[in-house]
């Protein structure tokens, strides 16, 4: 952001908001059925300069954990991914979304239950990119039931690969993704942490 | 590429490469049944660092084009658009593929057949994104047969954007597409032209 835009912001009286909560409440819509719409920014159309502050969040939250791979799932996770890949200076794999179960023995794989789309389907990676060596930075754009990311922990460990944590977009905190993966002993940075939704209201925690 | 590494190159005697045709060489390897498999820098693993600087060589192409979006299609071609728009400071948008026919009127669409995956898809991108105010550069990983890239043509010019040309990492020039695309009269920029794969070895145009 730059100093204009945070000078605009402050005396809007909104100082306390990080780039990615301001652009919520400016830019994004909250349609029937608990969806947060921020397809003109996040997972549609997407604004790397925006994801170039994001991913600097990222870098300062995970700067000393030695990351050296950056993990994601296709398809709206890999542009953040790779705008925070630039910035830790190390590769990017993205998981890839299988309809299939029987996957030969080259891939790592794990089953993902999808609230959204009423269905399970399989991600996987090649055993050929990660390993023992690797310490993992998982980077999505929601975190809501937490079902993805726990499907990208389980490749990565899979590959005896560490997971340092994950860095989110957007979390929304009144469902059990967050807590339960926090719970399993994993770090997880949310850029914006959303408390509720009710009546097309956007707060954040 | 560091001067060290172009050294290098040069004392190889490969010094005509660009950065993509040297990693091809190095780490790409052909399959058979005309695959060319690059996943460890290009389409699962990314190597950002590696995206740079393809990123700025569809820079120099395309720098006097007023380009002020970059337009690209699921999976693998997003992380390569993004940091090509970085570069040229627009946002992204990427097309999403859809097996079904029906989609409501919010929606530009196109019709592409997959050769590889013998289907023919929907792909899709909301009208909200795309209007005859933009100049759009299109970004993808491959150029084979040309269908996806004349489908990402086909929802721009519905939107009456200007599609300034193409920039595409890996052209099989011994496939149609290419020539086919160039002789609708749009600029295709490739950065690894492949003459042929034959009994296993990679040379370029």
């Amino acid at each position: 952001m730059n100093s204009a835009a945070r000078r605009d912001l402050f005396l809007w009286g909104v100082d306390a908001l990080n780039c990615l909560e301001s652009r919520i409440l400016r830019d994004g819509r909250v349609l029937p059925g608990g969806i947060l719409k921020v397809d003109g920014f996040l997972n549609h159309q997407m604004d790397v300069t925006l994801f170039e502050e994001m991913a600097e969040e990222f870098h300062r939250a995970f700067s000393s954990c030695g990351v050296n791979k950056i993990l994601t799932i296709e398809a709206s996770g890999i542009g953040l991914a790779c705008i925070t890949g630039r910035v830790f200076g190390c590769p990017v794999l993205f998981a890839k979304k299988h309809l299939t179960k029987n996957l030969a023995g080259q891939f790592y794989t794990a089953q993902v239950a999808s609230f959204t789309h009423g269905c399970t389907y399989t991600i996987v990676v090649s055993r050929d990119f990660l390993s023992p060596a690797d310490r993992v930075l998982i980077i999505d754009d929601f975190l809501a039931n937490g079902e993805a990311l726990k499907g990208l922990i389980s490749l990565a460990e899979q590959a005896g690969a560490v997971v340092v944590g994950a860095g989110v977009a957007v979390e929304k905190a009144f469902q059990p993704g967050g807590e339960a993966v926090r719970a399993m002993g994993y770090r997880v940075k949310a850029l914006a942490r959303i408390r509720s939704m009710e009546d097309g209201k956007i707060t954040f925690c």
